[in-house]
């Protein structure tokens, strides 16, 4: 293995996340919270030692699939460590354990909180909350490759260990390119809805901070009660917008390039609509008796159901007093999740189209055993690889749900406790139901299940297997060989 | 399609129906009861209209796979239709869903009960009950194998879409004998049980009753308390009886021809055992409390797992009283299921090994992307096209099961309800957690909750494709046109 430019890798990181610590201590300064103090003080730290494993370069710049999942998985791991220090520092967070589930619940855009008072943070901490959602939305390595240039091979292995959805493609010949174009909408996108939420009367912090939540589907609020308390305008604007970041990015290409046909041509933005609109109708029918006009049910039905496909985990009802038929729908988009090539989780609309064509195709195999029909997706027929990969990550996807939710059982909370606080965390949603729901919180947990849903939030961002192979021991043992030989 | 064979061979199905009823009739008469007469004159019936339609002999013998899963799933469908009509007749079960639920829940092993009363019925209604497990537990085609002589090809695609697990082994060279072997092991482990649980204490009735539901692995009780009031000696043999049921037949095969060793050999009972024994291990912990001693938290544990695990649903104890833990090990325990090519249903133990062999063998490839390694299975490697049609079934198996939790959820009743009542549909186990935990039953569903539980309980007892066969448009479109181009 390669570890000279693992390293080289991760000290870039480092470097990034000290500049990232500038946003929270400019806010403290304005706000004149000495928290703004702390945020300097890791940030300098942390790019220190990031510049200082910088400056030797790497033996070889050869980079293969492995790297790019170890190097996905530490760098994780690394931004997640480094930035829950300024919350233990300011003790706005005390326990390590705490901050470091509320940070990496940042970064991986999960957004399920530890925080029964979220108010009482200081701006500054507010922020770099918000904020770390906004980072780990895109992706801190697909930042990178816009401005490292690094060798073909390289940057496609750590985009494809670090972008959501089945595969990553190349929208323009050079990945760097692909990386600055999505970059660049990601920008625009999160700008527009910043402004728009000013136009519709929140404060210039709130809507910052909301814009971040939404462009990264993270949904860490900044109220106490999420977006309930704030005007329709709000609500609908960041419906919209929670949508609008669960739609596969390169949707976004065929619209700048003019091709509007095109864009509702793609198979999986046309379900993912399919989906919002029959779960809207669903939950509208089923809740409309609990409120006094059709509007506001209409309103919270589409606010829950984007919040919850596209994994944000915002909310503006407590739908934990919602029926079961209404429940239940949440249950099952938690799982669906947004588009492949979006910021959100879940296991992606492209992979439910797979698996179910998949089952068809099987169907069709019992009825004609010699006919040979490759799986189409969007017209083309999809490489074998592809739908076995998929079909292996759903298994895989399983087998870990299943495991966590003994290991978090231990802690004795019912099931539905248990199984949607799996749910939320592994599909980087939020919110569950019960004890875990809109109106509560994660801090019941006892640190082992906290740390089995750290594990999760991580594997469920970054597609199960970069983090897997981390915590396996063929690489390990790989590791030690490599040292062996090279000493 | 062949319909002519498919008409053939229901028209046996109906005459072995038509004998089978003479064992409820039987008792009947020794019970002096009028119900004796309803099962003469059914049974009459149905031998009478299945000897007609099996008059004429079919044009062709040609017998494909769609045309095996067709015969099968009709099979199923017609035993059941004519296999409830004594209920209705009788009034024990006046409504034809209820008595086709209870009918379809006994011959596919599953043993979910709409009955709160179950002491109040005949005793010829209730060795029905309890037969129709025993029936349905090695399948009936299976048994129309050790009969009829039919093309090689034609008993194989018969057997594959009947019996349980991924694959059925060929242990003797002619599938007839296979059959005959298979149902000899079955009937002399079911007289052994019998004659054991006489031994216990039990009254012959019982004994038999108790036998058949153990040997399908079905669960129907003939006490409203299933097997809790039973002495502890009738606990233990249960509980033995049912984790040997739910081995794979095949390990049989060794003990009776002196490979005891080989028995151990095979990995899928090795796994299977230790899930047991630590499945055990953990319940007897989080229980033990609530006992008075250890020996009955050991008793009570040992059979819920036994009985949970191999799918069959009798139970000593109510488990809804546990605490999440143990209850979460139970549900888990449903998913799991016994061995292939037991009676057992569930996902099966060997389908979860190729899972995780899968999930071993997508991580050994990030690691060495070229090395080219084959799933083994009892140090065997298996075909591609073994481990793909199990990943294909785990995924289709959960498409069925998010469809049917959200159609039941309609009902609305709570979220661990719905989810435990189609897992012990689906994996055929019977009783499941809260409003249809043991002590309970599903009478409180509405029709359409109940229809869909029946589509699960059929879909999980013949491996899902046969059932969703059936329901395919395709192949329906595909008769008519041969019906066309014959005419």
């Amino acid at each position: 293995m390669n570890k000279s430019i693992i390293r080289y890798i991760l000290g870039h990181v480092m470097m990034i996340e000290g500049l990232l610590f500038l946003l929270p201590m400019v806010t403290g300064i304005i706000y004149g919270e000495k928290e703004a103090f702390t945020f300097l003080s890791v940030g300098v730290a942390s790019a220190l030692l990031g510049f200082l494993i910088t400056r030797k370069k790497p033996v070889s710049m050869v980079f293969y699939l492995k790297e790019g999942c170890v190097t996905t998985a530490l760098s994780w791991i690394i931004l997640s460590i480094i930035g829950c220090i300024p919350f233990v520092i300011t003790g706005e967070i005390p326990s390590f354990t705490d901050a470091l589930f509320e940070t990496i619940s940042g970064f991986t855009t999960t957004g399920a909180s530890i925080l029964s008072d979220v108010e009482s943070l200081s701006h500054a901490s507010l922020t770099w909350r918000s904020f770390t959602h906004w980072i780990g939305g895109m992706g801190v390595l697909v930042f990178l490759l816009t401005i490292l240039s690094m060798t073909g091979g390289s940057s496609m292995n750590l985009m494809k260990a670090e972008s959501p959805g089945p595969s990553v493609g190349k929208l323009v010949p050079k990945m760097r390119q692909t990386a600055q174009f999505l970059y660049g909408i990601y920008f625009v996108l999160t700008f527009i809805e910043f402004i728009l939420l000013i136009f519709a009367g929140m404060s210039v912090f709130d809507s910052m901070n909301t814009a971040f939540a939404t462009a990264g589907t993270g949904g860490f609020g900044i109220k106490n009660d999420s977006i309930t308390s704030y005007n329709d305008a709000v609500k609908v604007i960041v419906t919209v917008f929670m949508m609008l970041f669960g739609v596969n990015f390169n949707a976004y290409f065929f619209i700048i390039t003019g091709k509007i046909k095109d864009f509702f041509k793609i198979e999986e933005v046309r379900y993912y609509l399919l989906v919002i609109l029959v779960s809207i109708g669903l939950i509208f029918i089923n809740i409309i008796d609990l409120y006094p006009s059709a509007k506001e049910a209409l309103i919270d039905s589409a606010f829950q159901v984007g919040s919850i496909i596209t994994t944000t985990g915002f909310s503006t009802a407590d739908f934990n007093m919602w029926n079961s038929t209404a429940k239940t729908v949440l249950v099952l988009l938690m799982f669906c999740g947004a588009c492949a090539g979006s910021t959100g989780g879940g296991i992606k609309v492209s992979r439910f189209l797979i698996a179910l064509k998949t089952i068809k195709k099987e169907l069709h195999s019992y009825i004609h055993p010699k006919s040979i029909r490759k799986i189409k997706i969007d017209g083309k027929p999809i490489e074998h690889d592809v739908v076995r990969s998929c079909n292996v990550y759903l298994i895989t996807f399983f087998c870990i749900f299943i495991a966590s939710l003994f290991l978090v059982s231990l802690d004795n909370y019912d099931l539905t406790t248990n199984f949607t606080a799996i749910a939320a965390t592994i599909n980087n949603i939020g919110p569950g139901l019960e004890l875990v729901g809109p109106t509560c919180n994660f801090s019941i947990f006892s640190p082992l299940a906290k740390y089995v849903m750290m594990f999760d939030m991580l594997a469920g961002r970054l597609e199960l297997f970069p983090i897997l192979i981390l915590f396996n021991p063929i690489l390990w043992k790989d590791a030690l060989h490599t040292n062996k030989n090279a000493g």
